[in-house]
């Protein structure tokens, strides 16, 4: 059947359950845009900026399995591309179309705008092939075939695309097949397969202390509750990397806690670092994820599964998928009888406070620990508020958003609007730093033209307080422009009823707290909290990433350290 | 001598005339920040985030030569990658530092937060290179000398170069040489240079119509001064391309207004279409310049005069530098009679208002044109502000700003912050659509943090007019949501005075006007314009593009086109 090419895109986004598309418009995108205004069923949701909506896009994708963002070439790709590395290092899928320059130009070398004016039309390209899995310049002529291959490799990878779409051929009919897109991810070698389950099996019953080490790989390919049933059949302990917050379930007493090398709680390394048969789900043994490389694996005991790549100790088996690999082993599994002991680490007991008090983190965080509900979609900036989010107790059926790896500060509040445009019927809460909300604040204007009712926390201590904690406490360079938060709202000329709060005691938090339960607008609550503080865990964290960052100079200027560099990382009651 | 590598930086930055950089702190770049910190004469000025600080660099090396910013790896990097692109289109000298994970983890490809954890730390430095001129990865042996290197590309193209700095190897000392930073460019080949005067003297000689055609490059290499001597001296009339507002003197009879192809006034056309020794100064025929490529300019009677690069004709001088080229050439150069006639385009006159009618971009431009001082800096957006200001009659000695080959919307604000830490002394003006100021506004802080007293119009016409014009003028990806923009800057809590307005009639705007003349502090004006009102060349424009853009669907779909396409480009009274 024929069909024009921006259509067949637009009905492939659809197929692939996308029903909002994320970006602004530029010349080059315009034509494509106007398919996207006739399509009843994608809706564009217009960013502020290119970066907001590249992050957007990727709270989109976390909350709804894969989302889509349309740029303009040039300015806008190069806009959006941290964004997109942020993506490709968290493992986010996010289908990133560029309204290029009219093929005729761009085949011509002829000097356009947004360009460097010399010709070169693969500069962009040569960017984005840094930080997606596939990538296609459409053409009448390939786009039928390109644009599937380009989206089939997202799904397998579950990490970003660039697809260019010149703005001359996007209402040029194509010949496609009518069949919708194939969806379905490749298929292991069923004898390789019934290999690789038969050596796992053996190696696990002929250990003594099985042990399931999980990284973020375990949310991406939507692994938590096989795993859990495997780990509940064969009575296997789990720990999660600080990468994996409360992607399984953390209340099972099979949960043994957060494993972060040296700043593991003891009965957590003990399982993990003492086991004869340590399974890493994806285990990415990162600076962040590991207390500086200070983990202590058993390389010889370790099996590593990862997307289509499993290995058993020193045997590697290519091509094995992890789903149909895990599916596959739950129904040949045997059962072991389920010792008495509880694997879980203790919780650690939160102090008390007085309700006069000035707020601390402590005792913000002690209070959301009893705010958050079983249902909620909780996002985390980087810094203290995902440092202190790691250590409570999350519900099993709440969602957790972060960046821990890529890092990008700004990147929640974009990502909340993605979020909640995906889920709109759960409550989302976002804790961001005043460091952080400066960087994106005005993609708060799209949450309130969307209408959307998030709870907003904005941590305002002073500045950049996680690296107030690494170098440069008294630093002007670490110093920002203490705005006035709560008055953002009135810029932004909504039409709905919100709320604003500013908070300096606990008592007034517990105020705001009880008025928010029962609202159902957005809020948007300053928190007055001191500029040096921080969890304990992140405050030793800032002085192991001072040593291993500034080398000598470290040693000579900073504070000696002690052999106990790290905090454990605790979970409170 | 022996010196940290991040104080010998800073001691070259300083002997560049770098008083200010620009950035944000980053794990990465602290310890270089810490030496930044303790450098009296370098301050830094730490922007909201890593675009605006690439734009505040871009608008700081416009107003004072040469400028630099600090990021940290990969988010960093990435935020500020489409400012460097821009930099490198409108050819601006910025020098991005990006403080790297340490050495020994680079080295070791270790998995570090910041990058894909993946081991690779080539895929920055690999997009660097497309938007950059010279890149180096500082090591202790190398520093001393591909500092040096690296600067002095920067200073030869003058356009951004990129420097990686480690950061555990910030305060290792290096032997270098004493000598300050040798900032001469090279020479070009005498006895090439002389032979290349000769032809060019010998045709300019025998031709009977020489104009020149002035692009950027004039600006960029501080060649308005002896282009308007040379033309002054053989009675050699001058045009502009668009992208070069205001480089040389528009108020002598030499100049011959703005050359725009087929949207050239006529004399404009005339006198270059049919000179028999046309000489281009580094002139890019782009699209936004020519009309989209209606020039006609008799390439056998072509002299293409680019840094480094000169072509009389069909012959090609290699390493000839053009401001080394221009002043021997004045001193050549024969004195040929003045015509009596004056080469200066007519001036467009411009039309009455009346004071009650509301405010249009007519009414608007013609008021400006009457506040402008000889002084001033002007910056103007990409879009409506400007096309308009391309066809005003600025002073000579009044600079003007803008982005119009890289067109990245947003760039004006942070570029204002960065002009004016360079010229503090200067009025500056700004002129920035409502669509652009949402991309950067958080910028604003940073201006109100700095103290600096901007008088900025924002036009608010209802989202993205430029785009409206082209395609979709109802569409809704043309709209943004309606700011209160005057608001904002209650948000940013600055410690002085400021004034806000909003304009709606011509008589406000003159009431407001006046009381700007008096005025010493920040002054935020929102003007109410109509959601289509543009320059008759803009509109006329928009059309153009969208026939060059969206192939045969503009020609399906859109207004049938006349002959008469363009709208020529006039100056007003």
């Amino acid at each position: 059947m024929f069909i024009e090419i921006g259509q067949f895109l637009n009905q492939r986004l659809s197929e692939l359950g996308i029903d909002h598309i994320f970006g602004l418009p530029g010349d080059f995108n315009l034509s494509y845009l106007e398919q996207i205004e006739e399509n009843t069923s994608l809706e564009f949701i217009g960013n502020c900026n290119e970066l907001n909506a590249a992050y957007a896009a990727d709270g989109y994708a976390r909350s709804n399995g894969v989302a889509a963002l349309v740029t303009t070439y040039g300015v806008g790709d190069l806009s959006a591309i941290n964004g997109i590395a942020g993506a490709y290092a968290e493992n986010v899928p996010v289908i990133l179309i560029s309204g290029i320059p009219p093929l005729h130009a761009v085949n011509r070398g002829e000097l356009i705008h947004h360009t460097l004016v010399d010709g070169n039309y693969d500069n962009i390209m040569n960017c984005m092939k840094e930080f997606t899995v596939a990538q296609t310049r459409l053409t009448p002529e390939n786009a039928a075939f390109e644009i599937d291959r380009v989206l089939k490799q997202c799904l397998i990878s579950r990490r970003p695309v660039y697809i260019q779409l010149p703005s001359d051929i996007t209402h040029i009919k194509i010949d496609v097949d009518a069949k919708p897109l194939d969806k379905r991810i490749p298929k292991s070698d069923p004898q390789l397969l019934e290999l690789a389950l038969n050596e796992f099996c053996a190696e696990l019953y002929s250990a003594k202390r099985p042990a399931f080490l999980i990284d973020q790989t375990a949310k991406v390919y939507g692994l938590g509750k096989v795993l859990a049933q495997i780990a509940e059949k064969y009575n296997i302990p789990y720990a999660c990397l600080c990468t994996a917050k409360n992607v399984i379930d953390e209340s099972s007493d099979l949960y043994a806690g957060i494993y972060a090398g040296s700043a593991s709680q003891p009965k957590t390394k003990e399982i993990i670092e003492q086991s004869d048969c340590l399974i890493g789900i994806g285990a990415r043994f990162s600076d962040v994820g590991t207390g500086f490389f200070s983990h202590q694996i058993r390389k010889d005991r370790y099996i590593d599964l990862k997307q289509y790549d499993l290995t058993i100790y020193d045997r590697n088996f290519a091509g094995i998928e992890i789903a149909e690999f895990l599916t596959a082993l739950l129904q040949q599994l045997k059962t072991r009888e389920r010792e008495p002991k509880s694997c879980s680490v203790p919780l650690v007991q939160a102090p008390e406070y007085s309700e006069q008090d000035s707020l601390t983190q402590a005792a913000l965080w002690r209070a959301m620990s009893g705010f958050f509900k079983a249902n909620d979609v909780i996002i985390g900036e980087v810094g203290t508020s995902n440092s202190s989010i790691s250590g409570i107790c999350l519900s099993a059926t709440a969602d957790y958003i972060a960046q821990p790896i890529w890092g990008s500060i700004g990147y929640t509040l974009p990502a909340l609007l993605g979020s909640m445009l995906a889920q709109p019927k759960r409550r989302h809460i976002l804790f961001i730093g005043d460091g952080s909300i400066q960087l994106t604040v005005q993609e708060l204007s799209t949450i309130v033209r969307q209408k959307l009712k998030p709870i907003i926390f904005v941590l305002n201590n002073g500045g950049y307080t996680i690296e107030r904690l690494i170098l440069g406490e008294k630093s002007s360079y670490n110093d920002i422009q203490n705005w006035n938060y709560t008055e953002v709202m009135r810029v932004f000329n909504g039409a709905d009823a919100y709320s604003t709060h500013i908070v300096e005691t606990v008592e007034e938090l517990h105020t705001v707290l009880d008025q928010l339960e029962s609202s159902q607008t957005l809020a948007l609550i300053e928190l007055k909290l001191p500029v040096m503080d921080a969890p304990a865990s992140l405050t030793k964290f800032a002085d192991v990433v001072a040593q291993y960052d500034y080398g000598h100079y470290s040693y000579q200027q900073l504070k000696p350290k002690t052999a106990d560099i790290f905090s454990p990382v605790g979970t409170y009651k």
